[in-house]
């Protein structure tokens, strides 16, 4: 313990307390008292100073316990690698997040992140060297693993035509066919070349892992590796890809649920659930993510056993995001969130809004994403050119009511308080 | 804080370190170091030994610190008038709770219950009488406050018409009819008046809030009135109903979901989402539930404001509960779970089964409970007279993987230690 301190390492935040009472006990030839009663007996024992010794050793201990415990929450080794400070990761959230976003929460010893899966390589490679030229600190970069969509031309045809009356309500018309707008990252070789060129020091992955061959070459650069998972089974697939931690990511997350299979089962496990069972279950650092909205849900999550909590939708309503007004409106008007697969082809959490609750795609195919994202996205276009901001993708967590809009820098001010306010 | 040692009194788990520390510098003439290179300086010069006075102040205050911190998790006033010891409530289970369980649980330390909602009054009156004369701490008592069914004939023949092939694979027929096999609490004075009699401890109240009459006659005998509630609106009718807490019910949680409305809308908030969403804008104070399995997930509860968490699946597979075998085998072999109305009529989380995967009940009206749970019931026995365990009411969290086969006091040793271990 003694040792821990000098080094001025952190120290686990669970230091297990009754273990090294256990081993001051032994010190002083006592053993844990079983009662209250006997603690009180034991420690008027101690006091009368019949012992001088021992308790001299015994004050020596608890001393150097004292001074470190409360100054430094313990930090997993593929945090400390990373050279941050605090155990909070700000999700990587494609077109809501921001270079300065990210810059910002790492500046503030978190870990920012920037999701590129809606970008061209360029763009991605521009927004990475821009969070790069902010801070000094790592960068986590999230893309997504879609494999490519395999719905008909008739199925994106009638899910085109069904909402043909709600763009005519904005004047508009839908696009006469769905493209693919984004590639899988297994699908696209520039985007590996691009982050083997910028090197962040984070790469994270959502709806499924990397090739073998991506995975070795990322790792020859030492890139941390992280995956998205929803199950004890993807869990165990991360492990065997060999990624360095996963993000455990509860029903209650905001924004695109990573689950590998969106037509598989869907146990919907809860952020609790989910983090427990794969700390209990699996070998790999888990990172908590879902429901968490300031320092005591941090906490909470270091409880079950996260190494981290990665936070979202607490950062929609900062400054630096790119969310709309329509978005951060819905947030503080605590409109209530839902599961859907409309907006994008997968399911994703949104708050409740026009789009979320449109009768006219009830019993109609959702086609695949992202073929589903480009008529949504359209749609949100048309919607918003009129005015109506209810059809945007408002991805936002189950607590989004607890939200507080400030800058990122003192968001991961007050988190850190509220972290190390035990 | 010597004071608090010293009575014996529980001491708040989030006791203030930081803040002891530096009365405890302040006493040594020295200030907080602001680094860790500040805090290595000032440990040494205090083990140097050269100011053995001041050393010995600290040393005590220290150890009294020590002993208590890890002993003593702070109790809520409402739990301490309970007189109980440890944050953890054995959920009531009706059907699966039992009075030695729920002694068992009490004579622990925790708060034991008992789910009254499927006996009737006599049977009940009997079951708490027997827990009461097993402890002599308080036990929960929990009843159903649902209204009663609306459902058409139709409705229901037509959902026993789904079952008939069901039942003729185990060679039985389903009932004729479906009856009201239970009654809600504010339409059955039977029920208030046998409390009222054996006055329990605590009265709980799941889907929905007694009346204003109930409510007066009971806290006329002091009995603590607890509601389970699974969103913000169904807290603060808790509030304005006067109870005295709230159970938040995450949407992991297994068994009935509490909701008052099982038509209206559902956010199926998450323990984390719905406990820091009460716990934020509410005053009662919160109970968590859903998907806590062992004390770190107590202890996460508690982080997040939770005064103490209440678990029921954990409570299943232990010895003294009611659970068949296919119930406790289906939990062991990790089926996972999902939520149900068809098998009472009511969402329900259940262990995946045939009954929960039956595909003949695809697009049918399910009848109103407890209409459902009457064909639901007959249609386990039968198949259970065949040997087939699969369509039985298997009500589980999301996280029963975790739960662990012991004795009831055995868990709670357990769960104890977990607590304790932070």
């Amino acid at each position: 313990m003694l040792d821990l301190a000098c080094t001025g390492k952190p120290i686990a935040r669970d230091f297990p307390l009754s273990f090294s009472l256990s081993r001051l006990l032994h010190v002083l030839g006592d053993k844990i008292p079983a009662s209250i009663a006997e603690a009180t007996q034991l420690k008027a024992r101690i006091l009368s100073g019949a012992r001088a010794e021992c308790e001299y050793r015994y004050c020596t201990l608890t001393i150097a316990w004292t001074f470190f415990y409360p100054m430094a929450p313990r930090l997993h080794p593929v945090l400390r690698q990373l050279g941050i400070r605090l155990p909070i990761i700000q999700a990587p959230m494609a077109g809501t997040s921001t270079p300065r976003m990210a810059a910002a929460v790492t500046n503030a010893g978190g870990l920012g992140s920037l999701g590129i899966g809606a970008m061209t390589p360029a763009t991605a490679r521009a927004a990475i060297l821009e969070a790069q030229s902010l801070t000094s600190g790592p960068i986590n970069v999230n893309v997504f693993v879609h494999v490519a969509p395999t719905s008909s031309i008739d199925i994106s045809t009638r899910w085109l035509d069904a909402l043909r009356p709600v763009f005519r309500e904005f004047g508009a018309e839908p696009p006469s066919e769905l493209k693919v707008i984004y590639r899988g990252f297994n699908d696209d070789p520039d985007v590996l070349a691009m982050l083997l060129e910028v090197r962040p020091a984070v790469v994270s992955f959502h709806f499924g892992l990397p090739s073998p061959e991506a995975v070795r070459r990322l790792k020859e650069q030492r890139a941390v590796l992280v995956a998205s998972v929803t199950s004890l089974e993807e869990a165990r697939a991360a492990e065997a890809a060999g990624m360095d931690a996963v993000v455990a990511q509860g029903y209650e997350a905001g924004g695109h649920r990573g689950i590998f299979d969106p037509f598989g089962r869907d146990d919907q496990l809860s952020t609790v659930a989910l983090v427990r069972t794969l700390v209990k279950r699996t070998t790999l650092p888990v990172i908590a993510a879902g429901g968490i909205m300031d320092g005591q849900g941090v906490r909470a999550a270091l409880e079950l056993g996260a190494i981290a909590a990665q936070m979202g939708t607490a950062f929609v309503v900062t400054d630096e995001s790119a969310a709309d007004e329509h978005h951060r409106t819905a947030i503080a008007n605590g409109e209530g969130t839902t599961m859907t697969t409309s907006i994008s082809g997968r399911p994703a959490r949104s708050m409740r809004n026009r789009y979320t609750e449109l009768e006219e795609l009830e019993g109609v195919e959702v086609p695949h994403y992202p073929l589903t994202y480009d008529v949504g996205k359209a749609l949100n276009a048309a919607a918003k050119g009129k005015g109506e901001g209810g059809f945007g993708a408002q991805w936002s967590g189950q607590a989004a009511g607890l939200a507080r809009p400030m800058s990122g820098a003192e968001l991961m001010r007050v988190l850190e308080e509220e972290l190390g306010q035990a």
